[in-house]
């Protein structure tokens, strides 16, 4: 009963059985192989378009690289206060650029609100150099809170950065499950809503480690290689990360995957709606739950060795909790067994 | 005839294997689970001690993260000035140390000469702030330009090192390869010889991606993790680069492999040695050789499949060539083919 | 009429004659003239114990400099939203830290609460790599918004910070108006009551250039000469800094004219709160005075030749604001001159 | 006696009178005061086009700054290996670059060879991303040695440079000297030759604190406001700045004092060649000699009061020294005083 995070899964067969397909003879390093030529070209596909795909090792150098592309000095993000970025990257972002600032913009949910947003933006007087300069808006998708966007939302979003020549970027670390519960395409919820550049996470859905940065403009992607490989995030053997990505499109298998991981939370989330000890902290829709507990349901389910973890609230909702309540963050995975989530939801009633 | 690079090699099968045999069920994130633990009790055999060890994705990134542990306002690295972080990093020792200085030491034959080192070291006059200070000696073994450091000049430049309280760092992208050609142990190339740090390579020999930064020293190593997750290195499934080491260890198989190589390229040094269109350009012992080779030698090659690349004469050798000639490197690997080295030294004939 | 920013004065004759009595001769640079080490100690009286001085040329060296001291890798530095490192530094501190992230805490009248101090800090898991680690608290005395900590304000700070092992840092652009305002002694405002750090201005007070990071622990100190020269605010000529210094400290006259800009700032403050057209947004006791005017009466003000800023209002404090109001920034200085004051004040009946 | 060095003169009387004249009165803080456009405008008469000025504090925030304008991932500034931005700046120009490399060109008496350059420059392949990029050359003129470029020199610099779209920064920290020196004009020696951005220093020649950066090149200074308060070195006051160069340029005091200083020197120069315990190091036409002096002279001079630094020999040049001789430094500036340079030359013979 594993529901710590879906990166406690590990990798799909399908995976390995990619990676030994391709270990063997001399390919050339450094992104120069066939395989990652024919990777880069199913990416065109999956996007409907051209796209420059950048393979990294972590969502975190995804994120911080995809940021410092776009750098500019003085130069802040806009971002939800939760995000994933401010919150869980130790930094990074900010190191990557030199120390650009992630500027928190409040929203429910997790999700920027295209109002607060304007409001922060128009803090920001031209030439006024002091309070430095806008770059970048980024927005998750799903949310760092297990929410989506709309498309409206996305639109509104892009409307308001490219209106002051602002660059919009998506962490989609969990990117296949926010198109599972839309049933979006990637093209219509990424480049046809106006985001520029954008961080594909493959790990937590089934890799062992196979993250991409994929810019939609060219002009951004210009000197990302050298961007890339001074943030050590070249690796020499790229043809193992073609090889991950080779077996998770294929089929269908990434979707597939997401969808098992949705559909397995919304069982969970059904069981916390009618259960007396706990529910929902807000409405989400992917594989992740936030969830809130009462301490001593908590305490049982640890005890019976569900495994998930407490959760700062948000910074403005810190009334959501009542005493002797816990704010608990539950996520399933592509591997999540079925039989864990009955027992889950069993414990809970 | 793939001479390029070992890099070019893919993955041994058994580490296949061993990525397969640990990536069902769930396991702790970031360096939590059972099998993270056993590899690093493992690197404490290998090295006759404890040591402190930090998984992370590129030889670039254990290099640059490890002189980052080692920082000081104005610091400066000393190093050899064909050195990989000088050479092949694309900055990204300084961009990981905010810009502290690699000072490129001179020295036959790609190794640091303690002598150079001391006149280097006598620069920097104590509390002459203008010109920053020494924070670190770098050293690789084998070098950047495949040859090995003996014992003696590994002590010799500790004790300058630490003479002066300056750490010193290994570079083992090559490490089992060096081992190989020397028959000495990891302890006795390392700690035991005074070395703080080193980053271990497993990559080119035989791996997809593992590479360690492997401290010797508990005191430099305790901001390491925020250096890293900083750094965007921290690997959500760690398990993959365990599983990888796990392998690499098993029944000594990292030294076979590098025994290979080494074996392969001893055979090319013998036919080069012979014919009367090449000589090496310095003496190696390990899977590196640097020739010189007649440009017509050296187009018959690449016209009959031979693929290995030109090289930057180092610095100060500029007089190494004559007309019509040029310097090549040739790189032999764990899955370099007898039959390759063979027909290579027949056309060299 | 100018109230735009007591940066606007120029600087008093006693720091222009000191300037000309020191210029002729030669004097050891970078710090080590008689002039420098005489200016030292009387840092050491001013302080009433040992303290380490370096001067710098502006404050936002002086503020970023002294957080470079305190860095570690994923640092967090806590400070008050509305705080000047925050709203108008372009970034500055973050880039001399390589990306130490400013987290905003809340508090009315720009000062941080004890207790949203505690709760942020609390966000921060011990080892839990991901959120970074904090590392200091600064605060504003005054504040950016003109307000004043009191001493158990402070006390209570320093205790939570050092309960932590965080440094605390005081931003002291406008020490003099602090201690002005409240009769406290610099000690007493400072290491007194657990302050670590804090940047000396004397610029905005009468001189030209005039600012010193001050270090009440000599272990914080040790790497900072580095950290300076790196940082490119090591003045050659720092004789120039220390004549402006004599002048400032000599007979008070640095008390003396901050007491001119706060009696010359309550006086305008008597005269808004009697305005029909206008009333104080939070009220201050420095020289510097936040009002709420109505639109016709600012440009009233301003067709009658007084300059001052709109201002942003604090984040959360958007609705203090009724329509046709304007939140402005009234800043009187040294040299403001009384008729100017006077005018104003009649202008606002 | 003091030859330690030009920055330990102190001002000019007509530096301090302008500060005081100025000193009075309200201006638009941060450049916007009719004093510093004033002077911005007297910056394109000397330049005899437009220019982009920009003030600073130190020559090394000129240096510094002006790089990190050029700025490119993976970067490499190309400079000769005495450069004062290598040698004496603490690593300023890689921090504020994020860790740019400073790459080390050799060339006899402190001048870049462009044959050397070539050759450097051709060991960056295009597109082969792990060496970086090269992103700019700086010259020095007067150099760190003491010597000038002749026009044609700089010409074949600028020529290799803009054949690869490299930029050309020069260091003019003793730009007054070169003036002096060769007889030619501002622009002769810096656009009209191809030069891009420099650093034009007067600190060193009478004025108190007083650099800035001279883009020739709109384009280049357009981020310039924001790295440059990002940098820190956006000073409040700047008519501070402004009125120190108002002096400096009215009736070419700024030519008579470096004219004075080079006179000085010229003085010492033939006493050097005259004696017969002294030789020139090598040939210097400016205010500052290397001479190389036995021991018993140097101590000698030193115990009658003479103040000069000993001087680390060029890292090529090792050979210039006999036994019980030593590399000194001698500096004059626009405040030497001919009774101090008299009985220098007397105690030589």
């Amino acid at each position: 009963m594993i529901f710590a995070s879906d990166n406690f899964s590990g990798a799909h067969p399908a995976v390995n059985e990619s990676l030994a397909r391709y270990s063997g003879g001399m390919a050339t390093a450094y992104g120069g192989s066939d395989l990652d030529k024919a990777i880069e070209r199913r990416f065109n596909e999956i996007f409907e378009r051209e796209v420059f795909v950048f393979f990294v090792g972590t969502g975190t150098a995804a994120n911080s690289l995809a940021l410092a592309a776009m750098n500019r000095p003085g130069g802040v993000v806009l971002c939800h206060r939760e995000a994933h970025i401010i919150e869980d990257e130790c930094g990074a972002p900010e190191f990557f650029t030199h120390g650009a600032r992630l500027a928190a913009v409040e929203g429910d949910s997790g999700r920027i609100n295209a109002k607060s947003l304007e409001r922060e933006l128009e803090r920001f007087k031209p030439d006024f150099i002091h309070a430095g300069q806008p770059m970048a808006i980024s927005i998750s998708q799903p949310t760092e809170t297990g929410t989506i966007y709309s498309t409206d939302e996305i639109d509104a979003i892009c409307a308001l950065a490219h209106r002051r020549k602002l660059s919009v970027h998506m962490d989609g670390a969990r990117f296949a499950n926010a198109l599972v519960a839309t049933g979006l395409t990637p093209a219509d919820m990424t480049w046809k809503r106006g985001v520029d550049v954008m961080s594909f996470g493959a790990t937590k859905n089934g890799c062992w480690c196979a993250e991409a940065v994929v810019f939609f403009d060219p002009e951004k992607a210009k000197q990302f290689p050298y961007i890339r490989k001074r943030g050590a995030q070249l690796f020499s053997k790229t043809r193992f990360v073609a090889a991950q990505f080779d077996a998770y499109f294929a089929d269908g298998l990434w979707l597939k995957l997401a969808g098992h991981a949705n559909a397995m939370a919304e069982r969970m989330r059904t069981a916390i709606e009618a259960s007396p000890h706990a529910r929902a902290a807000w409405k989400t829709t992917t594989n992740e739950i936030f969830a809130i507990i009462e301490d001593a349901t908590a305490d049982r389910l640890r005890a019976a060795g569900a495994v998930f973890y407490e959760w700062n609230p948000p910074h403005t909702g810190g009334s959501l909790l009542g005493d002797d309540e816990q704010l608990v963050r539950l996520v399933t995975s592509w591997s999540t067994a079925e039989a864990d989530v009955d027992r889950f939801c069993e414990l809970l009633r």
